[in-house]
């Protein structure tokens, strides 16, 4: 069968290896042409990603004031995010009874994408005055490094005396929401091991943060929908402990 | 804990419950308007994937000279789709013998992506007189309505007499590449059903056909690199039948 690769000529120089010559500089020729339009496409690509993510910017800039707007509606209604955290499958999967009570200081959420969007975003979760931590406001973010590289860092969470134990007193591993689809789980009662809380000192999958894609992708755009809707597809294991 | 389901008041007509109504009529009141901001967010997102998809078009247009120009060069180069192919490892594990002795005729691959990009695309083989079939042209389409359901169609097959057999001797089945991700894999000699050519009436997975994408998102946008490099990663566990 045909091949690309250069086949070592004999030196007889019948016509046979003549054209055989021929036709091996004239695909040599059209590879490197091929290339050369290759290199134009790229080009056509590459301007194509830059003019996409300039929409992309200015619609984050428009879709600002109506988040900001938004926030402050939210604001009125106690534990609106507590509750769509509880009324959403996957991260409602993630909380346990701690977290759950932590959480009810929860005031505020906000997903800030960086202005170059592909270089990342910063999760921002308000809270108010609680027993648990002095932190008014805790922060997860992602970054893509110039290489592509990514990597995620947290602001230090200041548990209160007696409150490290109570909140983390499972140990620190690598958050998965995907294992638990089956909606809301009692995780600490079944000796697992995940927590809303833990999820700020889990760096170990920056790139594909499952619950910060959650957040960004899925809630923030309509948390509305998961604080009005209560487990869509649930079987409501958890409506007798409330 | 607190939430935003109705709570039954009593008939007294005492301060408290008079403040319990109060709150409740605010928190429904915003509740209304965050409904509200967020079908200005909504529209500001149809917007934004409505000035993507523009962009898309726009180039779309812009790169379709230079992939004829590509396609004209790709035509002086015997066997170029089907070394490729061979070299694509995902490809590759799906090409049986038989498979590969059609594709020696295989002389254009063509990916249209349709106006409304959204709505779906076309791939085209074209193919010199052939002992196998009378097709100069065999298509793939795929296609979302306007309800996003996927489906996809193909161009019938016209078999020469006796070779249907020779090439359609193993069942139709569900067309799967991602369970033979170890580079290329001489499927018809483990009694696997996988092929190229029932690829075409396999239209189980219309919405996420892995073929199709394969090479409209892996291979078109850069075939040279698969002419030129042969199996990347493998053991070249083929390379003694050449
Ligand atoms: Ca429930
Ligand atoms: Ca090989
Ligand atoms: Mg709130
Ligand atoms: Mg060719």
């Amino acid at each position: 069968m045909a091949s690309q690769a250069k086949v070592a000529k004999s030196d007889g120089k019948n016509n046979h290896d003549n054209i055989d010559e021929q036709a091996d500089k004239e695909q040599q020729e059209a590879i490197e042409q091929i290339d050369e339009v290759q290199n134009e496409i790229d080009r056509l690509n590459e301007q194509a990603s830059e003019e996409i993510l300039k929409v992309e910017q200015k619609f984050n800039k428009s879709r600002q004031p109506f988040f900001q707007k938004r926030s402050d509606l939210i604001a009125k209604i106690p534990n609106f995010w507590f509750t769509a955290f509880v009324n959403h499958p996957q991260v409602s999967a993630l909380l346990n009874e701690e977290d759950e009570e932590a959480l009810q200081y929860l005031t505020k959420v906000e997903v800030q994408e960086f202005e170059d969007i592909k270089s990342g975003y910063k999760i921002n979760f308000s809270f108010d005055t609680n027993p648990y931590f002095d932190n008014e406001i805790i922060s997860k973010e992602f970054h893509l490094n110039d290489t592509g590289e990514p990597s995620s860092k947290s602001t230090t969470i200041k548990w209160k005396s007696g409150k490290v134990e109570l909140l983390q007193n499972i140990a620190v591993t690598h958050v998965r929401l995907t294992p638990s689809k089956g909606g809301r789980k009692r995780n600490h009662d079944e000796g697992d091991q995940e927590s809303f809380f833990n999820w700020f000192s889990d760096h170990n999958d920056a790139g594909a943060d499952e619950l910060g894609e959650v957040i960004k992708d899925d809630i923030w755009p309509n948390p509305l929908q998961y604080y009005l809707v209560s487990d869509l597809g649930d079987d409501d294991i958890d409506e007798e402990d409330e």
